[in-house]
């Protein structure tokens, strides 16, 4: 840190399982720093989160309290306090942050913004409400669906400025413990897919979804018996588990307005994966989503308490 | 050990990635000694092979040369020597074990029971070739499917003593990954199966394989938010998993007859999920087939040499 302080009008906290990234917001709504450790909440208990989130943000408190607002895993049962989920439909831009328990610093308030529910079929989001409201922020007209692929990918039903419906698919985890994990990280080794067998993996697992199971061995089979390169062998695994994912999700895609957020190649590839089904998808880099969202969040509370 | 010997006629080796096994033969047949460890291939470089086999055999051994049959992961490309795999069609009893390169110490020689492969759809299999010589010494007129359930399931059409094509499921294998590391493993702890959900699952995913993908985040949304206990979301993992390898694997059991050999509770498993398509199986415990089939290919090779 320089000489010169950096004081913030409040502070913006995207606290996930394995990240947390804080941004000193000014009077002016202007980025004025921004911070980022791997501090998530899997790596911290109870009393671990003021301390964590201290030592990012304390150069920039002033002489009063210095709002913060915060959404993600933080507000899991598991993390600094329980921000109980809002049933669904719901509008992102309009949900209620928490008041948490006052922390010990005294320069501190904290808020937190709670996730959706679905009660059936049962589902949750803790962190991706905030994306949205922050897409919708962009978009405030977006009739369709919005997909933010990831660990855990949500297919999001919008409608109105609210969350009609959504669906959890758990294609990066099981991707990342098959390839990393499994027999199969023998044959899938680097990160490059061969574009070509990555769509029709694709569009054998939907049109045959029924044989998922008998894929994935042969992908270690065929590198065993024929050579197969690790980029045809990881493009069949990732065609087949978002293929898997898009035979799951059809009533979201099918004849839908699509936006894919993400990390840009990991959105390149599912609208590639869209596309095999005549579906046309947006990519769209979803970094920026979660800052706008609490911005837009926070202002709808300030415009409601002045109302 | 105690002071009288155990002199072996032959050693019959079962070795795995995770185990080693070895028996003591005496001339008559009769199993004279057992000794397991956890020197498996995937915990030994090249050169730890001998030392880990003497450290379970040693005692075993008499004044001549001892000769030492084996089978499993030893004979892959990471394992003592490559023992290359035959194609199918064969015959698991006629294979011929392929003579190792002769041990450094002089009291042992060894020979390895080859895998066997398919050309297409690719497949591989190495120990299971045993365990059907076995299963096949004692019922040698079945014609049928044999499903070998484990880490890496295999289901074979046998006919005429022959395996005639056979399949692979890496389902053991994802089921441990996602109950053990994903989010899952938070619902599904322990080992009980609710048995009616189990059913329910494999019926379900059956009818609708397209679907699996979205069912596995339910089961841990159905846990936060409805307190489903651990006997339910365990069954309904089990039961989707299983219900997509019977999806991938219905040319092999429908109209067919099933015998699965496996451990108790996994072959009993397998069994309840084919009950629920109205396929009858016979569970049997596959642990004596390893030795059986390691004697039965054993003494074909005898005969030969005399003829």
């Amino acid at each position: 840190m320089s000489g010169s302080a950096t004081y913030a009008d409040w502070i913006a906290v995207d606290w996930g399982t394995t990240h947390l990234r804080a941004w000193a917001i000014g009077a002016d709504g202007s980025i004025r720093a921004e911070a980022v450790s791997s501090k998530g909440m899997g790596a911290l208990a109870r009393d671990g989160f003021e301390p964590a989130l201290l030592d990012l943000v304390e150069d920039w408190l002033g002489g009063g309290k210095t709002p913060v607002l915060a959404c993600g895993m933080v507000g899991a049962k598991q993390g600094w306090e329980e921000a109980p989920y809002v049933p669904i439909p719901a509008k992102p831009a309009e949900l209620v942050p928490m008041r948490a328990t006052a922390p010990r610093d005294p320069r501190l308030s904290l808020a937190i913004v709670p996730g959706l529910k679905q009660a059936n079929p049962p589902d949750v989001m803790r962190g991706e409400e905030t994306q949205i409201a922050g897409f919708l922020a962009r978009e405030p007209g977006f009739d369709g669906i919005l997909c933010l692929p990831g660990t855990h990918t949500k297919w999001v039903h919008l409608s109105a400025g609210e969350v009609v419906s959504f669906q959890t698919c758990m294609t990066g985890e099981m991707f990342d413990l098959l390839a990393r994990q499994s027999v199969l990280r023998h044959s899938v080794a680097g990160e490059a897919l061969d574009p070509e067998t990555f769509a029709g993996a694709v569009s054998d697992t939907l049109s045959r979804p029924e044989r998922l199971a008998q894929r994935l061995f042969t992908i270690r089979a065929d590198a065993t018996l024929n050579g197969t390169g690790a980029t045809v062998s990881r493009a069949r695994l990732s065609g087949a588990l978002i293929g898997a994912e898009l035979a799951a999700t059809r009533p979201y895609w099918l004849g839908q307005q699509v936006v894919v957020a993400g990390a840009p190649a990991l959105a390149d590839l599912y609208a590639r994966a869209l596309a095999t089904q005549g579906a046309s998808a947006r990519a769209l880099d979803a970094a920026p989503l979660t800052l706008a969202g609490l911005a837009r969040i926070r202002a709808t509370q300030k415009e409601a308490s002045l109302a």
